[in-house]
């Protein structure tokens, strides 16, 4: 089995980090999740990515794709609830160590994030730079694009706004508690 | 390009019906959820259908999944925020004029219900059933089920327990009505 997305990114590599055992942000935060469904402590799933399927058949297993193509994601891929509330989040790698470019956020997500915000929901970015991991708020994220024309968010506005997810064995990435921290 | 879902379900089927044009229920609520969002009314997408995918490589458009077989769902098809409120839910259409059979609502769906209600969410089934549509909330499928040992939800019962959803041209399916008569 081929893993997942194929939306190879500019400047954005699944990095390794020793302290995660090689695993990739998405594999940490889907065992995150699991942790916090099992725990009952949140439901929290990520979304299938989506595809356009050109063709299908029929074989001995059922239908099978033949031929299809990855699209672009117009959400974030994390959704759920915690505490009653409404979170919704995206997940990005940067190989950067100084900042996170701002290509990497579409602009249908940008929108997402704002009209989750305005509904009265919880949307962030999980954020991995220099083998960290922090949640920055989508407001944080709102005030940054629209009181610059930088192409990217610095490390140092990521450390200063964000709050850091510590990295340990359950969950892998207790960004929960990153949420209790910044939001409740 | 082929319709999405693939998984035939046994007494299941996409009735037709002449007042929504053809439409499917998908279709119906896929373009009622344009609205929403256009209007501002609610934030609520269908997530993608969950794939697994066995062999991929590259054409000229880019990556290419050549082989991959459809997915059973972990969780209901929709989901979003209205109200501040996190909102799950589930289409099914059924050809029987008499009842609902169970054998649609997969275990781990009931399972992922029960998890939302418990965590503060809001979850339900719209249900096509007789050229009608209704919103039958989780706790009353539940209830239903915990309380019985039957196979299916008679139509009385989603008669008598579920919000009917007004069928019109903006929305074709106005749930976010029925979420506010149940809900609000």
């Amino acid at each position: 089995m081929i893993n997942y997305p194929g939306k190879a990114k500019s400047s954005f590599t699944k990095t390794v980090n020793y302290s995660n055992r090689g695993m990739n942000l998405e594999e940490l935060i889907n065992l995150s999740n699991e942790y916090y469904l099992q725990e009952d402590i949140a439901v929290i799933y990520k979304k299938p990515t989506p595809i356009t399927i050109v063709d299908a058949s029929f074989d001995s297993h059922g239908r099978v794709i033949t031929k299809a193509y990855f699209k672009e994601p117009s959400t974030l891929d994390y959704n759920g609830i915690y505490k009653g509330k409404y979170i919704d989040f995206d997940a990005k790698v940067t190989s950067s160590k100084t900042s996170f470019p701002l290509s990497n956020l579409h602009n249908h997500q940008y929108e997402h994030i704002k009209n989750v915000i305005k509904h009265g929901g919880i949307a962030f970015l999980i954020i991995s730079i220099n083998s960290e991991y922090y949640l920055l708020d989508g407001n944080d994220i709102i005030s940054y694009i629209e009181s610059t024309t930088k192409k990217s968010i610095s490390y140092d506005y990521i450390k200063e706004y964000g709050i850091q997810i510590e990295s340990k064995i359950k969950p892998r990435l207790d960004y929960i508690k990153a949420i209790d921290k910044k939001y409740f």
